[in-house]
């Protein structure tokens, strides 16, 4: 842990860290091991052990809280609990349940972060989640930002000012951290929803990977490997993104007056790697909209077809009303005309 | 066919092609559909039917050689046949068997090419080849390169002057050539190896993709929509090394000297993204060695980390023997000490 905690590059000292807990192995094991780092003095953090319960189990739920209390308060660390129905959320915002229950587990634990206040937010994903995380965005025909799969380090507030870690990520596999849990006598909780096959995680986990393993043995460190090579790619490309919109950003003072991001300048844009340009797009339009909801591939190639044939006066809707045109060299985006403000987004 | 076919922006009057057909139902459908288009007068082709077998299955091959023979004949094509014992070869190369088979049947084509001369090879690999060959290279860890599949268009002879295209690669399924053939009633020959299991692709096709189909039932369109991204990922990338490399090349007399690429300005390298850093000493080194064999991931991470520190005077030793070393603010590569020429690759 000591090694995977430096090669992320985490601070050793003087710091404030939340350790997100659910009472499974893998997240007994990294506050146990975090614990024996501190108390052989290998890392001096400021360690809270929080818990979030998303009211999906019942009085399962409430047990696994407790337990994790118990775990909290036996080795000497604050804990901070969280709670919230998760499933009436969902139905609310028409999201999934899981996509729910992963969005309202990290504003609780940026929450907690923020309140204390720390640095640090950890989660123990492990080497399998990572490996199951690549193959669900794979069966979805993702490109290179799902096949990323989950980052090792990212912000988890937007602004880098509270980071996410997960210190496990890169080596530990899930079956080390229950033989870690029953070397030190801990009795980790075990989460039914982890073997109900209607969720497509379960279903990687005991049907998908087990096959692919007949492939290569080493198919877990192997689809690892490849989430590392693409988010490489991904930070190059995000990299050359920047440098284009840099560039093809045309004066701003009427985009402002509109509130509405600058036109970019198709000709910077049509030799653009293709890649890049459609990346640059994304960004440009989740400027332009406040976010990506329902914007798919599609919109974005639209957006791009803009970009040739030499007349203009062409116009693209995008979901929810807002519309790109390019007019004088340029793309322009525009707000939908005003309408309630709740439809708006 | 057609909409393919103007997609890759080939050339649809005064062209001679080759198209390779195996005599399976793909390649018989690729051969019937050009057919049709050319009698239609869509396409202005001069076609040449190339057949190679492989000798791998015996009088079975020799009859799927007369009957793709008889097919271009009644259909009045020429016909250029090839054979070799790739099982010879493979044992010779210690390549494996499909490899081998790859490589004498890519070789026979471009000779085929060459001697007509042809600018165009078409091979009738489908959107069902793109899925195999993602998850084949995924399986076994592959970054951007291996997942970005087929390419649709890529230059045959190195030099080119002579195209390898696949107009069914981006919306064919296999299926439907099945169906073509059958509506046209033309028998296609069924390859007894694409039931062979202990063929990597063939399990792919018959176990892990039908499995994956449960989680998605446009599976094969996801994983070539992926590949595509990818594709066009790889294509921004190799931009970018090759501006990279332009810039971090120092003069270049002492290399011509010594008949070895130029040095690299580590200081360019250091500040490079490292996808693309990686990318551009995978292909210096490819140059200076003559070719990647045995160059793995983790030899290219060697070299890199003698960009990091401040003391030159380290080398990394490249499996063959060739060295690189830093010096003077430069990675130099050096071709290891003369032995008998036949062991240099």
């Amino acid at each position: 842990l000591l090694e995977g905690w430096r090669r992320l590059g985490l601070p050793e000292t003087n710091t404030g860290v939340v350790v997100a807990v659910s009472g499974g192995a893998d997240s007994s094991a990294l506050l146990l091991a975090l614990d024996e780092l501190i108390r052989k003095k290998k890392l001096a953090l400021s360690l809270t052990v929080a818990h979030f319960d998303h009211g999906l189990r019942g009085a399962t739920s409430k047990e696994d809280a407790r337990w994790v209390k118990a775990l909290a308060t036996r080795l000497g660390y604050r804990i901070a609990l969280g709670r919230a129905n998760v499933r009436m959320r969902a139905a609310k915002l028409r999201d999934n349940l899981e996509q729910a229950a992963r969005l309202a587990r990290y504003s609780f634990l940026a929450r907690t972060a923020n309140r204390l206040p720390a640095r640090l937010v950890l989660t123990a994903h492990t080497m399998d989640d990572q490996a199951e995380t690549v193959l669900l965005n794979l069966v979805r025909g993702s490109g290179t930002d799902g096949l990323g799969g989950i980052d090792p380090v990212r912000s988890l507030d937007g602004k880098g000012k509270v980071l996410l870690a997960r210190p496990l990520l890169s080596w530990a596999r899930r079956a080390e951290t229950e033989t870690y849990c029953r070397t030190l006598g801990v009795e980790f909780r075990i989460d039914a929803m982890n073997a109900d096959e209607s969720f497509a995680r379960v279903r990687i986990r005991r049907k998908l990977l087990p096959l692919m393993q007949t492939f290569n043995v080493k198919i877990v460190e192997a689809l690892a490997r490849t989430a590392g090579l693409l988010r490489d790619d991904r930070s190059a490309l995000a990299g050359a993104t920047e440098v284009l919109l840099e560039a093809a950003r045309e004066a701003a003072e009427a985009a402002d007056r509109e509130n509405v991001p600058p036109g970019l300048r198709t000709d910077l844009l049509a030799i653009a790697p293709a890649a890049v340009r459609r990346r640059a797009l994304r960004h440009w339009i989740a400027q332009g909209r406040g976010d990506l909801r329902r914007i798919e591939l599609v919109h974005i190639l639209a957006v791009e077809s803009l970009l040739s044939g030499t007349r203009g006066g062409r116009v693209i809707e995008l979901p929810g009303g807002s519309l790109v045109s390019r007019t004088r060299g340029c793309l322009r985006f525009h707000r939908r005309p005003a309408r309630p403000p709740e439809r708006d987004r």
